[in-house]
């Protein structure tokens, strides 16, 4: 196992290659030391800079709609993501039955791993080198795509809100489908208080859903 | 009510005075601007100033007490501690209703103004700066203790363990006790299923009980 190409992949070097091999050493190989104190560290750093990226991203979100949007990026099935973008499973150390039993593959395992990865870039390198590198990663593991509606669920924001406004949840109704099954287009109007309050086109119902609930929400907020 | 004097016993003086006015203003003012978010972003800091803070003063703690002891560091009664350390209270913007009913007091309101200055203090100076501030202040509000004894609690540690392990609670006896009442001294010993596992010297029965467990666990653990 060669780990500069690990390096090369994540874009780092580490100065000290024996915290790269404790960040990537899963506890299952019984060596004494393991990632899971590089993972506690990590999963803060984690937290702060993406916390920051999206203070600083949506300046007019309130902080209950920041911390929902940072539950959705930090978690394991989002850092498992990453670490499969990393190919942190072919690098880790782990035990010959963890190995037997998939470990490779796992969510949590992956997850920690690169927890503990980030966690030794910052003791290592600091704040700002480790927060470039995460923004790089973000950027790499979702091209193109507006964080805004990737990582917040408008539906259930809109029935929080219209909850405690009208004590009623939001209607989907949908208007119009149309299109083949490869390429389905749907028009969807979203009711509150039988009134219709948006409507909009996706190519699933649940894409068109969380359309009409963002208009919405705006408009109920406005 | 002059923030001048907020900023010395803090110790720190803001570029931008609006980040201050804004940690200190509580949402009950209605004013739009409040210090929700700030205290999210400062709660990511104070976390992983923390964190990192424990993870380089105890290198042979796990992960899971690494955990323990920040929680016991990181929540609202101990951040109220700092928060009236600073007399905060005195410089907070509040509603005239939240004045009334003692808002200048309540714990949640002193915590989180507290974690919306060091988030301001972040926002504008970065990490180093507001992780020096962050240690001068949990030394002064707790001089003279290890942090070891003051927020790991062993006791409850090793009766999570033994009862686990073999479905019973320690049991603590008082082996001696000497001096005056002023300097008293206790030897107390812990007892799990029938056999003295430790004893231990303290000022206090609790010190001393805290101590037992301490090694308690450890003999058990090894």
């Amino acid at each position: 196992m060669d780990l500069k190409h690990f390096e090369k992949i994540l874009g780092y070097h580490f100065q000290t290659q024996h915290l790269l091999k404790e960040a990537l050493t899963h506890k299952s190989t019984k060596k004494g030391v393991h990632n899971e104190r590089l993972e506690f560290l990590g999963d803060a750093v984690l937290d702060l800079i993406i916390g920051e990226f999206l203070y600083k991203k949506f300046p007019n979100s309130k902080e209950g709609e920041l911390s929902k949007m940072r539950a959705s990026m930090v978690n394991e099935k989002a850092f498992a993501k990453v670490a499969r973008h990393l190919n942190i499973g072919d690098y880790i150390f782990i035990s010959n039955s963890e190995e037997q039993n998939n470990g490779r593959q796992k969510d949590s395992i992956l997850s920690n791993a690169f927890e503990a990865v980030i966690g030794a870039i910052y003791l290592e390198s600091g704040l700002e080198v480790v927060r470039t590198l995460v923004h790089h990663l973000l950027n790499a593991v979702h091209p193109n795509i507006d964080l805004n509606s990737l990582f917040y669920d408008y539906k259930t924001a809109l029935q929080e809100l219209t909850q405690a406004r009208f004590s009623e949840t939001p209607e989907y109704i949908v208007l119009d489908s149309s299109g083949p099954d490869h390429n389905k287009n749907f028009l969807i109007g979203v009711k509150i208080q039988g009134r219709e309050f948006a409507r909009a086109n996706g190519k699933s119902k649940k894409e068109a859903q969380q359309t009409c609930a963002k208009i919405a929400l705006e408009t109920l907020k406005a």
